[in-house]
């Protein structure tokens, strides 16, 4: 047996003891000792997916544990190993997976919102979406290895440069993790944030962080880059004024990477586009070598995972996770999920 | 004595007797032999530009003539020779020269709106805009070649590979040219127009043209393409309709080049640009290569001019040209100038 959160619609979340599903074939078993609340789980607790969500459900798709038990024909892992989760599954045959960008292929599963997910003790996944942790890392630190993959990505997406100028709308913990990653390749980063608590976050890290109410984002980018503007614009806010903003702040040839939701279309400046030939990048999840890299950055401490982890809830209490994050004054909450130690 | 074209404002164009422009140091005078009109000439003609154009003014940058006179220090170049312009100047000092992107200076002259035009019997401009015509070009096809070097640009910018599948939108002369390029690259190509002349143009180029009023473009590229989407469209109407169409028609990371002017912000649906990690290029302009391409492509045939020119009017019926232009059902009409013949 093993306890669950489920999200049952209609804003609610139960908790209850269900049987371990064992591996089948190809499948591996894992003890969950820590999941992440995401802002995509969130979206579930509000409805806004449920059009892919079949309640009863188990979300969840940041997390740490050890492989518990292995299935039929599973090779290169054992029992107690530390591992996080790649948590995609692709069809193979569409045109995106077979031109190699299997990440978003048409029929793309995301483990966790179009299948079970993490937020319980006992996980059963394809084995080939394992990441092994390195010797050391914590399973608490382990867990951030999924949203450090997609600031990974977000960064590879953009072209930064060391020397580069960039700057990120939104500082929650995508927003931060994005603005770390560019800082270890060398980038100068400036995030752009209304919230005080995010920007408080973001000055402990070690950011300069520009409040939109106070100051002119565009008026502090020009002084900042000597009036070339920056290169690399990152739109995590998801909101019509932070595409509004972006577009204003990049230099020629500069890149804009949509990191954030936009559920509707935005106004976007195409004369800008144009006039100083900008670029508009989509970034979408991850592909192994951003697990790869996410890995050595929170091993190495270029993404500082004590500091963005704000409070570790039980599995009991998923409801108040939840909660807190809707409070805000928080980065990032990990729900025990009570296996794996 | 030279005869012009004097823009002078209110839709007005005269035609007058002046003095021609000696070549100062560094600058070479030409007798124009034909000028073609672009669309920022009719945007002029509509005083769209009159915050850029100071009245009365010489207009146009399309044409091929012959060297007339060199300034003091000029080489390189011999009375005689035939020439087009890249209309360009730039300061050579802003972040955008210091990174190598001239062509988008921050304070570009664009020689024929920012300063004085090609529509007159003499034109003298700076000798490093001169761009030679190989040996056997007729001067008519020449002045094709600063319409082709923007579609050249655009085609580069795109990345457009052999093989690949590129949608145009808008089958004006831009467009029918970025077709005519994105072909010779090996690229499969489709037009979409709404303007049956235009799609009879299209047509006998060899090119497949969809009229969006009966057939819904996204459903003929879903069949066209097996379901993949192309790799590449290229924007060319300037319109909100046509931005909309863009983003519907594309692969996971899928190019969309900008290259009409879109006056006001558009509705970009940036859900799409997330979801199949889409990219959105600004093309302004061209470099020296892409008229070196231009060039090679019109002589070859790959940029077929004689299809292209609908009209040769003499300079003295400017005005009836821009008519015949805004009435519509012609490419591109080419002013003679009278000179370098």
């Amino acid at each position: 047996m093993t306890q669950a959160a489920l999200y049952v619609g209609d804003r609610t979340f139960t908790v209850e003891e269900r049987p371990a599903v064992p591996p089948g074939p190809g499948e591996v078993r894992i003890a969950v000792a820590y999941t992440g609340i995401c802002g995509t789980d969130l979206h579930v607790l509000h409805g806004a997916m449920d059009h892919r969500v079949s309640v009863p459900a188990v979300i969840g798709h940041e997390m740490a544990g050890r492989v518990a038990e292995l299935g039929a024909g599973v090779t290169g892992w054992r029992v107690g190993d530390a591992v996080t989760v790649m948590p995609l599954a692709w069809c193979g045959r569409c045109p995106a997976c077979r031109a190699g960008n299997q990440h978003v292929c048409h029929r793309l599963t995301f483990i966790g919102v179009d299948s079970p997910g993490a937020m319980q003790g006992s996980w059963t996944v394809p084995a080939e979406t394992l990441v092994g942790l390195p010797e050391g890392m914590s399973l608490r630190h382990g867990a951030l290895i999924e949203p450090t993959a997609v600031a990974v990505h977000d960064v590879r997406r953009s072209r930064l440069a060391a020397g580069e100028h960039a700057v990120v709308i939104g500082a929650g913990p995508v927003g931060l993790l994005i603005a770390c990653v560019a800082r270890s390749v060398g980038a100068a980063v400036v995030l752009v944030e209304l919230d005080p608590h995010r920007r408080d976050v973001a000055a402990k890290l070690g950011f300069t962080v520009v409040d939109p109410a106070t100051t002119d984002p565009a008026d502090f980018v020009d002084g900042w880059t000597g009036g070339a503007g920056a290169a690399v614009v990152f739109e995590v806010s998801g909101s019509a004024g932070g595409v509004r903003t972006a577009t204003g702040l990049l230099a020629v040839r500069g890149r804009l990477v949509v990191v954030g939701i936009h559920p509707v279309p935005r106004e976007v400046d195409l004369h800008r586009v144009f006039w100083r030939e900008l670029e508009i990048v989509g970034a979408r999840v991850y592909r192994r070598d951003d697990f790869t890299e996410a890995v050595r950055l929170l091993a190495a401490g270029e993404a500082p995972a004590a500091d963005l982890i704000s409070a570790v809830v039980p599995l009991s209490d998923v409801a108040g996770a939840f909660d807190a994050l809707e409070r805000g004054g928080v980065v990032k909450i990990l729900i025990d999920c009570g296996g794996g130690r």
